[in-house]
């Protein structure tokens, strides 16, 4: 019998849940509403309950589970210590010893970007590419850092929080507090308001149809993604830059500008043999990061 | 009798030469005018006939021989790409394969700041910090990024050119060309200029006697180094910033305010933990880096 990890990526809105194989098949999923309003606890036993209905379908317990979250969680200690996107609070929540002695199974947990890095590293573009910067484009702007095939984490599993980096000084004040942060330029909701469009899809398309306001937005958001990408180039000369989530696939109004931009601002040596293009993990990119948690810890440098 | 390395620091003015031995100490030491108006050929003979005369007062040749310069230059060719503070043209000049023939031992070229990484990794405060970063503060603005105990060099020896990352968008115009480097604003000259004092030195001690003008131009350099250093911190989490070169003396105004930059900017995740501090290695680090090149090239990551 196969040997099978279970992945979860808890996101604001949804629970996603897979068992899959150390290839990288996703064999069962399910997915559920985030219960509106839960704590912690609730949503913890949400995910506990959703592993053990696909054990069900599948006849089989898997050996581990692997969980992205969309804020920052310790891999060491399994603690969860900041989720903006959940409604209650959840700084110091136990969630990975919690959830090991409720499945009897071991639990990894990690930011969500830093997991679809780590995804993308094992099943994506990430074999091609020794080292890499992934950005991932949605709500908010995260990511995570290859360095000589694995992924940098640092001692709070925090680095590669890019989509703070400060752009702008003196600009706009992000969510995190920050004036000038990356995220509260060229994020979804950003270029949207900008735009003057209730979503990245509509602004896009007003933008590809000629309205002016909504083209200046996505020249603003990718002029400040090109400087972000352009300094993480001049310290990293990293082998590629890729890109997941929704916005990455607007090649033409955020990954072309890019390409331009390190062009164009990396002087200090050739910078075209960095690759820009959007990473090859597709839409289960999410789960397929938790699965790679357990099938190549050794893939993460702690 | 005991293993000795050359170490050489080619400056734009004069060329620092040593014998050494792998605990870092420098046991024979010879410094020359950096030949004026010379091409490649005349310098790198110069730099060899250096070796030679220290060979001799040492009575015993050196194992290998590292050099630092300020430049591109590929570590694994020893091919030398651009050296802006050298009169002459050295773009495509192959000073390693030269000098091992002329001096028959194997040589090693690396970049002046990444040198003085190597060397602060392991005679300076490098043991302390698994993960740094380096700051060289002088005429220029350099640098090197230590990942898990190796230098990080990436395909063209050229990661870490810190210097060059934009954090002023539209800024002025950099020696690289491109708008709004870190080293546009914040370095030596830069700072001077904007104090309106001939160097560095009088335009600190004017800051630091009230001069308004002085003042206003160290908040600005501190400003944005705060900002190039609080962006690598929330993209690698490093256990260090190290700053080198002789403004790195100047902690009052620009060491301190840095530190309060990263603590203000850095809000995903407690930065306060970063060490920010003074490198430890001294005023030889780059021939201690040069050095270094052949002690410890496992410490290098290619």
């Amino acid at each position: 019998m196969e040997t099978l990890f279970a992945a979860v990526d808890l996101g604001g809105t949804k629970i996603a849940a897979a068992l899959g194989n150390a290839a990288g098949q996703l064999l069962h999923t399910e997915t559920v509403p985030t219960p509106p309003g839960a704590g912690p606890e609730a949503i913890l036993s949400t995910i506990a309950n959703l592993v053990d209905s696909l054990s069900s379908r599948a006849g089989q317990r898997p050996v581990a589970l692997g969980i992205g979250v969309p804020g920052l969680i310790d891999l060491r200690t399994g603690q969860v210590n900041f989720v903006p996107n959940l409604p209650t609070q959840w700084r110091g929540v136990p969630a990975g010893p919690f959830l090991e002695r409720r499945l009897q199974m071991p639990v990894r947990l990690l930011n969500d970007a830093r997991c679809a890095t780590l995804g993308e590293l094992l099943y994506g573009h990430g074999p091609q590419y020794p080292s890499f910067v992934m950005f991932t484009l949605g709500t908010g702007i995260g990511g995570g850092i290859v360095i000589d095939g694995r992924l940098r984490l640092g001692p709070l599993s925090a680095a590669g929080e890019i989509g703070h980096s400060t752009v702008l000084p003196n600009g706009p004040i992000c969510g995190c507090g920050n004036p000038g942060c990356l995220e509260a330029i060229s994020s979804g909701p950003a270029i949207a308001r900008a735009a003057g469009y209730p979503d990245t899809e509509s602004a896009a398309s007003a933008a590809r149809s000629g309205d002016p306001r909504a083209q200046q937005a996505f020249r603003d958001a990718a002029f400040y993604l090109g400087i972000a990408a352009a300094n993480l180039v001049t310290a990293l000369h990293p082998d590629a830059l890729l890109f997941s989530g929704g916005m990455s696939e607007l090649v033409d109004l955020l990954l072309m500008p890019v390409r331009a931009a390190v062009n164009e601002r990396v002087r200090m040596f050739p910078a075209d043999g960095v690759a820009v293009r959007r990473a090859g993990a597709g839409p289960n990119a999410g789960l397929l990061g938790a699965l790679a948690l357990n099938v190549a810890p050794d893939k993460i440098a702690l």
